[in-house]
């Protein structure tokens, strides 16, 4: 009898166990703490002064001693810190993405994250209800308007952006054929992280980034920057007042989701207007697989539209190649570019 | 010269990518919907009524149509939910451990995230820099106190503690050597779901649980729920004011960790005294890794009890072993038992 119940015991510690319930539904506690640790310029630390340990870390943070060690200590578990001899050091990757010095920086949208969208989807449940953004939008606010309106709130913004379209815009440049064009202005282009990232790599193009006006500072400083103001050009413009910049190439990344379907039509049909024969739309999001189970993150990122806006989703491929082709697109194809982004290409 | 720039670009994308800290920062968009499926009882219904297409499911759980769709499909995508030819129903492990109408139901915790830890947990920079609690107690309340003393929030609190404790008693059951002992007794024992685990797989163990006199009708009711009540007994005490109770077996989950390091050597040992010679104590917690650089789940346990309250914090295994030999214990060891969570045996 008693080995019966032993057998069972078994099972209940076998295959079918809770651990991944429990790690995904306590997982914001890993998540927060790389937040905060964005927030508090922890990688940027240790990119300036190099190794510290847990006592120099905590003070140049700013940190009480009570749970200083625990922090770091988890940061380490989690792979965002090394620790070698009780000295922490950044990992090659929070190096490289997550120093606020480098251009390479990411952190714009985890910061954001940290800001904004974690006390945001603190509402999820809400949104789900009623269908309302949860968002500054949902005290009657207009998050693109009232964002647009202030210098600094749009440096974050535009910022964050970056931080999420950058390392999709190297695989860009990357995987599509540049050398069959000869213009690319990117639509919605915030600072011109990925008219940058493929000018750096293709140098007979030439083209630029289209946004509202009060973007152009921000736009021209990051491309003088990269040292590219002699071939990207600022165009200001709205993209549903005006009509679309002419170029072989138009990219709209991190745009169709904002809006609804009619609204996502719309921009797909003054793209085809704006593009010559043979040119090329790459649209570009964090596109849910068709058969809607494999990408978590395109899914994830079709409720932060709910938390931010009023009427925003993301969308399969199919979904897109069945917009492009009812806007005149001859053909399509979807590619994949880097982490949970990929580009569908409209060609003309 | 192109071709250059496109090799560093390779590089970009290859070992040293950002995926793992995007995935990370942003994992609490995934965690949240997760605890979102569980406040709105969604598992429950699916495991009553069996497998739903996303209209019926919605309309059970009384969701706006706007992102119904996309929040079951993600749960699918983050293996929460399966999904085939259009019917949504449970996995395996969330039939078997998110039904709340089933004893194996670990969602409390889950509820008690949602509910309380997730917003504290957004104020984890203040609590990194002040040292200072993030919870109720932060506005001078004390958590425990206040639980206590709220019929309503004290079975929310026991039925979180279940839920985070029954897999850790069933990993007990199967991996203590019970043969060689007699009773057993759980000091802050909650509902009793421990022993109760225990008892279930050893019949001839006898003893019950130890916790404060408002946990006793919570501690009588599961326990005859799971046919045990002429086995396991509830003794009321408060484990700071009172001696111990006496048994062969003493355990103390979940405990150690709310307490300062002079509270966690007092009741180590109390817990000496109270044990014959040759008794056990049986210390789990979320056990942090000697070196302090596996356990994520642990290190960050040991921050969310900075978030909880004034004093707490999660330990190593050598930590809790040190200071079972201080309080006289003549011997002890570390046993994984499931997840993330160890025992530490002292042996008097």
């Amino acid at each position: 009898m008693s080995e019966v119940k032993s057998a069972s015991v078994v099972k209940h510690t076998g295959p079918v166990a809770p651990d991944a319930i429990m790690e995904l539904g306590l997982g914001f506690w890993g998540s927060k703490a790389l937040l905060s640790a964005v927030e508090l310029g922890l990688f940027g630390v240790l990119s300036d002064v190099g190794p510290l340990d847990a006592e120099q870390l905590r003070e140049r943070l700013g940190l009480h001693p009570r749970s200083a060690r625990d922090f770091f200590d988890a940061l380490v578990a989690l792979g965002m810190l090394e620790r070698n001899a009780g000295l922490y050091s950044n990992t090659p990757a929070t190096e490289r993405f997550l120093d606020p010095a480098k251009p390479s920086y990411m952190g714009g949208m985890l910061e954001m994250a940290n800001a904004r969208l974690y006390p945001f989807w603190g509402s999820l449940t809400e949104g789900l209800q009623t269908g309302k953004p949860q968002s500054e939008a949902k005290s009657g606010g207009d998050f693109f308007a009232s964002v647009y309106a202030d210098p600094d709130r749009l440096a974050q913004f535009a910022g964050a952006m970056t931080g999420l379209s950058a390392h999709a815009g190297r695989a860009i440049a990357a995987k599509f054929p540049w050398r069959d064009h000869a213009s690319v202005i990117d639509i919605g282009c915030a600072e011109g992280a990925v008219p940058v990232a493929i000018a750096q790599v293709h140098e007979h193009l030439t083209g630029g980034g289209f946004d509202l006006p009060a973007i152009e500072p921000l736009f021209d400083a990051h491309v003088a920057g990269a040292g590219l103001a002699d071939r990207l050009q600022f165009a200001p413009g709205d993209f549903f007042a005006d009509p679309l910049p002419r170029a072989d190439v138009l990219i709209m990344g991190h745009i169709l989701h904002d809006w609804d379907l009619d609204e996502k039509r719309l921009l797909l049909e003054k793209a085809y207007a704006a593009l010559p024969d043979g040119g090329r739309l790459i649209v570009y999001d964090a596109i849910i697989d068709d058969d809607r189970r494999v990408n978590a993150f395109g899914l994830l990122m079709s409720l932060n539209m709910l938390i931010e806006g009023p009427v925003g989703f993301d969308y399969t491929g199919a979904d897109c190649r069945a917009w492009m082709a009812d806007a005149g697109f001859r053909d399509s194809y979807v590619e994949h570019l880097a982490g949970p982004d990929s580009m569908v290409v409209g060609i003309k």
